[in-house]
C-alpha cells in the first residue's frame, strides 16, 4: 500500500509514527511543510523536517515535545551574549548539527530534497521525507497594524497574540512542488492530511502550485481533524484559524479544507469521538464524515487512529 | 605611545598580551592575518583573529593552545555523524558560538572590520582589532604533486607532512587594506612584527597591496624571530619555510622579510639569545639587529619582552 501523507511538525509527526506502526510494509512518503523554514545566523532551519525526522528516529525529546532529547544549549547561550541571532529562539547544540549539515551541503548546491534524503539516511526512519518544495517560501504574519513578521518570531517570540490577519508565503506562486511529491501525491493508494495547523502546515502546502491539482487526482484523500472538542490539540492554531476567519471547530476546518466533489481537497473527514455532534451537519452537506477516537497519546493510540484512517 | 602589531594567532596572541601588559597606555592596534580563514558547513571562520580576541580577554584554553576554555565538541561530534563538513577540523561549541554570530553579521551585510570590532567589545580587551582585509582572500597550498588544499586542510589535517611549493592567496591583488590598517601603520609609533609564522601568518598581511607601501611610510617597524636556537617555538612554521625555500634560522627570515633601508620591511631585528651567533653576519649586511630573551613562557615574559622591543 502506498499512503502520503501531508504533515507539519510535532502533530504531524505523531500521525506519522502511527501510520508507520500501523502499517510497517507500506510504502510511505510524508510531504513536509517548509514554510517554518528560516536563516538565523547564517544557517537554515527546517524545524518541521527535522521534527518529524527526530521523532521517526526515536531521538527527539518527548517531554518538552520538540527538539532532540538529551540537548543542551552551550552555543546558543553564547549567542546571546553575543547579541546575536535571535534571543528568544533556542537552538540546541544536538539540533544544531543537523542546521549546519543541511546549511554546508545547501550551500555545496544540494537541494532541500536531497538534503532531507540525507538527513534520513542517518537512521532506518522507515518512510521518505520530501519537502513541500525546493524554494524558500518562509511564512510571514502580516498583523492588525500592518507589520509583517516571520512566522517563527510571532508563534515563538509572541506566543501568537499578536493579532494576526493574513499568512503568506512570499514568492510561492513561483515555487514548483519539490520533486516527487505530485508523484507521491497521485500515485498514492491514500492520501492523509495529518491532524496539524491547517492555516501554518497544511495551508503552504496546499499553496504550492500543482499540489491541488495532484490531489485531485489522487484516488482518495482523507483528513483527520486537528480539533479536538473544539480545542486545538496542541500549539496555538487557534489563533491562526482567528485570524483568517475560521472558527475553532472541527466542521470550520473541515469546510476550510473543503470536499473534493465541491473544488476542496478531502473525500473523507475524521471527526474526535467528542466532535461527535457535528458530523450530521456535515453529511447534510455532502460531506463522508467518521468519528473516531483522535487522541495520538501512545504509539498504540496513533497506530489505531492511522489504520482507520487509511484503510477507510 | 601608538603601537601596531602584525599578527597571526597563538604566537601573535602572546606578543600582543605582552604588549597589553608592559604598556598599558598604549594606543595599541593588531593587524590580525585572515588568510587562515574559511567557510564550514556554511560558516564563517576566522582562527586568528579568535585566538588573539580569546587570549586577550583571558577565555581561552592556556593547556591546549587554542580555541576556549572549558570547551565542548557537541555539536562538532554531530557533524561526524552527519558525514557534514571535515571530520578532522573540531568546532568547539563556544567557538562555534562565535562563528554563528559573525557569519549572522556577515549575512546582515557587515564587514569584517565590523565585525571584529563588535567582537572585540564582548570584553575589555584594551587593544583594536583589525583583519587586514575585508576581501575574503584565504591562504592556499600548493603542493608539490599540483594539488591545491586550503591552508587548514594541509595545516591540520595534514599535519604540513604534504610537500608544498607554495603558499598563496587567490586574488589578493584585488584586495584592499580593511579600513584603518594603513592608517595605524603609518600613524604608529612603532610597528611590530610579531613573531609568528613570517610565510602564513605575516606573509599574507604584506601582501594585501598597501601594506608594504604603509609599512615604508612608517617612523619605525621592528620584528621578532618566531625561530628560537634554530626550532620553531611552535606550529610547523619550518614546513612552510621550507616550501618558499628559507631556512629555518632566525637569520633567514630576517633577510626574508629584509631591511628597509634595501626595500624589505624591517629597521630591527631581535634575535633570540641562542642566536647570538648570527648577529654578526647580519650587522656585517647592515642590520640593525638586538639579542634578547624570545621565550615567552608567561605574561612577565610577554611583556618585558614587548617593553624591549617597543622602546628599542
Amino acid at each position: 500500500m502506498r499512503v502520503t501523507v501531508l504533515a507539519g511538525g510535532v502533530g504531524g509527526a505523531r500521525f506519522v509514527r502511527g501510520v508507520r506502526a500501523a502499517m510497517p510494509d507500506a510504502d510511505v512518503t510524508v510531504v513536509v511543510n517548509t514554510g517554518d523554514d528560516l536563516w538565523l545566523t547564517g544557517v537554515r532551519l527546517q524545524p518541521d523536517l527535522d521534527s518529524i525526522l527526530y521523532a521517526l528516529a526515536g531521538v527527539n525529546d518527548t517531554e518538552r515535545g520538540w527538539g532532540r532529547a538529551d540537548e543542551t544549549e552551550r552555543v546558543s547561550a553564547e549567542l546571546r551574549e553575543w547579541g546575536a541571532g535571535w534571543p528568544w529562539f533556542t537552538l540546541g547544540d544536538l539540533d544544531l548539527g543537523t542546521h549546519l549539515a543541511r546549511t554546508g551541503w545547501l550551500r555545496e548546491g544540494l537541494t532541500p530534497t536531497q538534503i532531507a534524503e540525507r538527513l534520513a539516511a542517518r537512521w532506518p526512519i522507515g518512510v521518505r521525507l520530501l519537502p513541500m518544495t525546493d524554494a524558500e517560501v518562509d511564512t510571514q504574519v502580516v498583523l492588525a497594524d500592518g507589520r509583517r513578521l516571520h512566522f517563527q518570531e510571532w508563534w515563538t517570540r509572541h506566543r501568537a497574540r499578536l493579532r494576526a490577519v493574513a499568512f503568506e508565503n512570499p514568492g510561492i506562486e513561483f515555487a514548483a512542488p519539490a520533486p516527487g511529491v505530485v508523484a507521491a501525491i497521485t500515485g498514492a493508494d491514500v492520501v492523509a492530511l495529518a491532524p496539524s495547523n491547517p492555516v501554518v502546515s497544511i495551508g503552504p502546502i496546499l499553496a504550492v502550485p500543482g499540489v491541488r491539482t495532484a490531489l485531485a487526482e489522487a484516488p482518495r484523500v482523507v483528513g483527520v481533524s486537528p480539533i479536538i472538542g473544539g480545542k486545538v490539540v496542541r500549539g496555538m492554531a487557534d489563533a491562526c484559524l482567528t485570524a483568517i476567519g475560521v472558527p475553532t471547530a472541527a466542521d470550520a476546518v473541515a469546510r476550510h479544507y473543503g470536499r473534493r466533489a465541491a473544488g476542496g481537497v478531502l473525500d473523507t473527514w475524521f471527526l474526535a469521538l467528542e466532535d461527535a455532534d457535528l458530523a450530521p451537519a456535515l453529511v447534510d452537506e455532502g460531506w463522508d464524515v467518521r468519528v473516531a477516537p483522535l487522541w495520538m497519546n501512545d504509539l498504540e493510540a496513533s497506530a489505531e487512529l492511522a489504520r482507520t484512517v487509511l484503510t477507510v
